[in-house]
């Protein structure tokens, strides 16, 4: 079953001597554990170990690859259950299982989402027929049962991914309730956390206002005052490396970076809280507050992650509607080389520092990213983004970063996932297309089979535990 | 004969499993009907139904893809029949034609205008010959001599080629003499305008005064008064559409749109007029029609078509000589996500609505466009453009857009051509190009043999149709 | 021996029946002489004559790519003998050679520096064991030997590496006393001068005011008038041509052209050498003296190229510790079509101007670089470089380029390097890619095996004769 509808030699290179070492490759890697460093589920599921809800609820209305398509080619939000500001939408569960259905097999042909659902559906939930309209009910039927059993709780599922580790991202002022009670709890799965300030780093955030306030709560510290407030964060660092962190995130719009004057600092922050800053001012604080998160990390030693490059919202409409991360983030252009000089000059010297740098803009991979990471001590290529993780998307990230980069100034896969079910088939397929991708310079006389076996190893592995301290 | 210059598996990848597969789709689709929703080829030649001239008028002269290849290597335009401002240049239809036929085999080795040419020459005029110096003059002969025959009549060839539907482009003030007169013929071909507004839209135009005039003639309205100026393009939209148009096309340096307040709108008419817009508020004037256009598309359902990012007559003294079109005209690098905003956000969630877009910059394939795709319900992709309409450009489209934008968020192919002798060939290859993208997602256990077959079919026939609404 | 490190099938594609035509083609060029128009190597070796010192000043200390990769992971500059300001840096060869070995099978995996330098240790130098910790002493002395015998000397390798002319490059105020040295020698060995005026049309560069002060003194000519100021580049480029160079080379951080007032010219250039040119002012100053060269080479028939778009020095700590050209030049974003406008429209249309131009931003191969070289007599597109000169940069630069520019406005390849013993490595690759990349063409029968053969004849060995005029 599983062979016809999960081919077992999917993603390989079709030519047969390639195929044959790339299955050798895969062989040796294809059960390491998932080292998962970098993403969106959540902590409370493991904490609770309640049942995932139904079908819908687990594939469709919170992943935004997927309604994002449906929404694409005329169907509404609202029929997918995606909630508006009244709260109105779709209710039943069932109803908008087959609307997914019903377009399943042609609008998702050749996405990665496809990849990663088929794999859910046969492989994770054993589903054994095609997703359709013919099919909905029966399926619905069938996930909905098995959701219910002890195999498909949580734990069990974390366990059965033979996940080593998974993070989650947390926001500065959390309280990482869910985090603090499993590191007490039995289980033994590791679920940590990941330190993501942007509400209190960027005065343009929706919630910064009001983080600002809980971080003056939290930590006793006065965000008036410039130095109190970088003690601020300095206190939530560490309690979130208390907690299991190993690392921080940053999602800005540009990796624009400068060095402010103390005064200039205190001068900015004073307008931030009075939400005076303009534009222009509040892209130069947030610029600064990059260089002191690095510097910071120097000290405490958290990996500094750099998500940039998206513009957030573009679509008003579905963003008043609907509000945020609804599938209207749209990339555009950046300049790394212009903007990381500062923060690169400042701290990227240092090889305690670990900066792991991520993009949208693929034009970036061969003129900026990659000759910067096979130059700076500090500075790390994350793997390909968001909408560049896919087989296509790998494979161009390998061929526009290796030959300049290397291999060991990457870090291996992130799944950046809020689908838990898609985690295994991620890893899967970055699994798959790097023993491709080192299966061509095997056949091509580039590396011998052994080096390829040792740099899978490495990719898939050592290099995400060492890069993320793990 | 045919086999040896056209090879059957011409284009189709070498890996014999893959070439199999792309065989069997390619024989699903090579016998399609052409649909041809945008292109540059005249009514007249449907009309009036007289032979072609020469085989120079035919290939060299009007081909702006022939002569700056053949100009970029030191060979003067009027050797060439261009004529320049005075008229002047080389008459002698043989004398171009040996010197295009000297240089054939190398200059155009690996471009897609060998391509076309040798099917048009071998395919369409059965030519049994390759054109070099040697055998110029006897094929300049046979072609003379099969110009005059009733089967290279053009409405013969029009049927021969299969054309189901053939879309020109006129100006929003031309009087459609051609197509009315097609539209009463007895003649079965479908050939129909396409409304382009943009020397009365773009105040930069070299025409933009005169044909503001011929406009207000043309429709009783007074284009100095804004509501007037909005409907007289609205009486001619209407006027093209019953002429058979479906669709209207606007070409840009940019894809910036902005929405202006009525009286800015008036303020900039009346400077356009009187020829005092600065090219900063000729810039905004073009952005906010741009977003009146989608608005009329609305309301008449015309399908609006985008191009832009060509910086046109790069070259003064080529222009200056010879005028536009001279194949200088340069690509530019463009920016969707914030040159788009304010019209997807004003249009965009509609899916009455269809705004195909196009592009020159290929970084912008999996950067902005797809994304913007995949999620628009208004928008769709283009196919790739001139300069990428070609077998490798195909490709890249494919692999960078296909992971985000699906192929449902794609309208099929566009030949966009002037030589009409081109448009099997040009159709051809991008069939035998999707059915190698095509054949590979199936080898590589991507999608099922059953699903790329109707993939291509409707690549090549139900999309364009649906899209431009034939 | 040779078969098991350099594999004979190396880069050359996997599928077997292109396979066996990339060898077909590779065959016929394999042998043929060395054309290296443009790099970095000193006229004093072949000059002298002397043997190279050892191992570590052979492969490792003046080459940027190696040892920025191993700065990348953490390892001190000063460990790998790159001296700082104060001189200080390790001494021992031997040393530096091991820090090298043990790192050397997997930093480099899957770059060209492995290429190039496996090339020069197992084929220049006949080593016959992999470079590793436990061979490095073994090797190192190896070596050590080999350079001191006959064999090894340079001008025995330049012959038998086969070159027929080698160009180096020397500023606009170099004595060229090697090259006379050579001139005046019985030994036959062609190597010649490149005219880089950069220190006199750069007021930005470091060596601007000493650089004006000899030429004055070498010239006769008052730097301060701008009349003067052309003729003493006039007289220079006469005395570079005397002495056998062939073209020039301009190497700016932009292709920004302008064309100033001769009285604005004189302004700027009265303050270039005042020290009160602002950035602009300076990128305005050498905008037009690109011009200048442009018109310049048009009456001494020098061949102009144009290396633009590195943005030096990134890394402040290291320039201020280690000096220029230490591996933390990255590149940025350029726009030759605004950029080169001004030069283009100036002498673009003579066919007896040749401006080569370079590129370290691959997304404008396909948008800007190869319709420009499609279009405009003068121009032709340059190798891709630098980071660029790899397996896979190569593969970019021709999939991207000559679908629009085809092959007949390209030049050939240029090693580019510092590096002697690299230079017979580099053109292997270049040629293995060139047969790859024409066999696939062949095999999908775009071409024919014989066409395949001229045209790697000519990207071999034709075009860099004739665009260089050698």
């Amino acid at each position: 079953m599983t062979s016809e509808l999960l081919h077992p030699d999917r993603l390989f290179p079709v030519e047969p001597a390639v195929r044959q070492v790339a299955r050798e490759i895969y062989q040796t890697i294809k059960a390491l554990p998932i080292i998962s460093p970098h993403g969106h589920t959540e902590a409370r599921w493991f904490a609770e170990n309640l049942p995932f809800e139904n079908p819908s609820a687990l594939f469709i209305t919170p992943d935004h690859y997927v309604f994002r398509m449906l929404y694409s080619q005329g169907i509404p939000m609202e029929n997918l259950g995606v909630p508006d500001a009244s709260g109105a939408t779709e209710l039943n569960p069932r109803k908008i299982w087959h609307t997914f259905a019903q377009h399943y097999q042609q609008l998702y042909r050749a996405t990665p989402t496809r990849l990663w659902i088929d794999h859910a559906l046969h492989e994770v939930l054993r589903v054994s027929h095609s997703l359709n309209a013919t099919t909905a009910d029966q399926i619905y039927d069938e996930i909905s049962h098995k959701l219910s059993t002890p195999a498909f709780l949580p734990r069990t599922l974390f366990e059965r991914f033979n996940i080593e580790v998974l993070a989650t991202t947390e926001s500065a002022v959390d309280s990482l309730t869910y985090h603090q009670h499993l590191n007490q709890s039995e289980w033994k799965g590791r679920v940590i956390t990941t330190f993501r300030p942007d509400s209190v780093t960027n005065p343009e955030h929706p919630d910064f206002q009001q983080d600002m306030q809980k971080l003056a709560e939290l930590t006793g510290q006065d965000p008036h005052n410039w130095h109190q407030y970088l003690e601020a964060l300095r206190v939530r660092r560490r309690f979130f490396a208390e907690s299991g962190a190993t690392a921080t995130d940053h999602g800005f719009p540009t990796p624009y970076t400068t060095i402010l004057s103390e005064s200039q600092c205190q001068r900015f922050l004073t307008q931030a809280l009075e939400g005076t800053l303009s534009a222009g001012e509040a892209e130069q604080f947030r610029g600064h507050m990059l260089v002191e998160m690095a510097r910071m990390s120097l000290q405490d030693g958290l990996v500094m992650q750099l998500h940039t490059g998206s513009c957030r919202n573009h679509n008003a409409h579905v963003f008043d509607r609907f509000g945020m991360d609804k599938g209207c983030d749209i990339p555009r252009p950046v300049n790394f080389v212009e903007g990381l000089e500062p923060l690169l000059n400042d701290a990227g010297n240092h090889p305690e520092l670990t900066l792991i740098v991520f993009t949208l803009d693929e034009s970036t991979y061969s003129r900026e990213l990659a000759p910067l990471a096979g130059h700076y001590p500090a500075m790390k290529l994350g793997p390909p983004w968001w909408f560049h993780d896919s087989p296509e998307g790998m494979l161009r990230y390998r061929q526009q970063t290796t030959e300049t980069a290397g291999f060991y100034n990457t870090v291996g896969f992130n799944d950046d996932t809020r689908a838990f079910l898609s985690i295994p088939a991620r890893h899967d397929v970055a699994r798959r297309m790097d023993s491709r991708f080192l299966a061509d310079l095997v056949c091509e006389h580039r590396m011998t089979l052994d080096e390829a076996i040792e740099t899978a190893h490495d990719l898939t592995y050592r290099l995400p535990k060492e890069a993320y301290k793990l």
